[in-house]
């Protein structure tokens, strides 16, 4: 990840690009990508969409590729480390989704109703 | 990475949580933690999304790490190495825009219009 | 349509919100309203989103305002008429999906791969 | 309003669509139709989004058009009426955000941090 981000650091800085990756045009951007990858998926039925063909698959991993592009990017200019993040997450949703409660019903699922 | 991607495993099955993953649903969870984030920078200016009060940045922080879970339980159901894809990526893009056309002026910028 | 944008007009302008208002932004606020009404589907079967409890359908109701609320602000700030776009759009839609092409296996679904 | 949703539901029905537009379904059309209009205001400046070459609005409204459709496609699937949810929401801004409150300053622009 250190290895990503210092790679993008120059990249960007070489194109002089920095100018326009304010954080809130790169929220933008990463959500463009995330939408583009969720486009694949949209007429797919839940099993289709776990037998995608390897063409479609590439794809997808194309996308996945731009979307952690656009995260480090965003990460990195507020100073915050994504896989910390992410552990300290996985930490707090242990506390709020305890296996005991959570169990095959999933509470999460139905908060918003 | 691989060490949130086995925690996201141990974490989803404990809660018999996969039946709920298919790459169709991680995709929209992916999207909509995205938005959350991206709704932080909604009113604000460029430069206030480049001076964000600690308070705001913490809870920024939060929200990419929730992006980052759903980021690799999406890639690790579908086999795909996020960081891999992110490197192969960036490579196609120092083939896309070669810093001579792009250095000030951002070709990918103009490409919409 | 007319009569909701007029009433925006002056929603907004008796707060003194217009400074808000840039198209990027109501852009963004657009996206996060669509965000938060894709959510009530994230977890759910296509069957089950076909057949919604009734509570579930109010809040989903909301949001369809909020998001309609957001695109005829968007669409006044650039005086383009919301109705006549989609009737357009349609038009070209009969264009390039001809029924004796697209009945039953619809080829816009196959474009992505 | 009345009249595109009649004219969609014969364009869908003569396309035998229907099929694929599950409410879920159409839910993330509309989001995938947003991030596409978003993605036009990505880079730019809230002032230059407050002035598009003639060219980039038009295409702006052709995306106008297509989330159009996908609301009124959805919103169809669910009985809602559009124009009366936003009516609705639109009063029960009024209650929330009174002028005397919400001048100027904008409280909900606040609520986030």
């Amino acid at each position: 990840m250190d290895t990503l981000r210092d790679a993008l650091r120059v990249f960007n800085s070489e194109r002089d690009w920095q100018k326009f990756h304010s954080p809130k045009n790169l929220a933008m951007a990463l959500m463009v990508e995330t939408a583009e990858l969720m486009e694949h998926f949209q007429w797919l039925t839940q099993d289709e969409s776990r037998q995608l063909p390897s063409s479609k698959k590439e794809k997808i991993s194309e996308e996945i590729g731009d979307i952690l592009i656009y995260l480090v990017n965003l990460a990195d200019k507020l100073d915050v480390d994504p896989l910390g993040a992410a552990m300290t997450k996985l930490e707090k949703n242990r506390q709020k989704y305890p296996v005991s409660k959570s169990k095959g019903k999933s509470l999460k699922y139905d908060e918003l109703d």
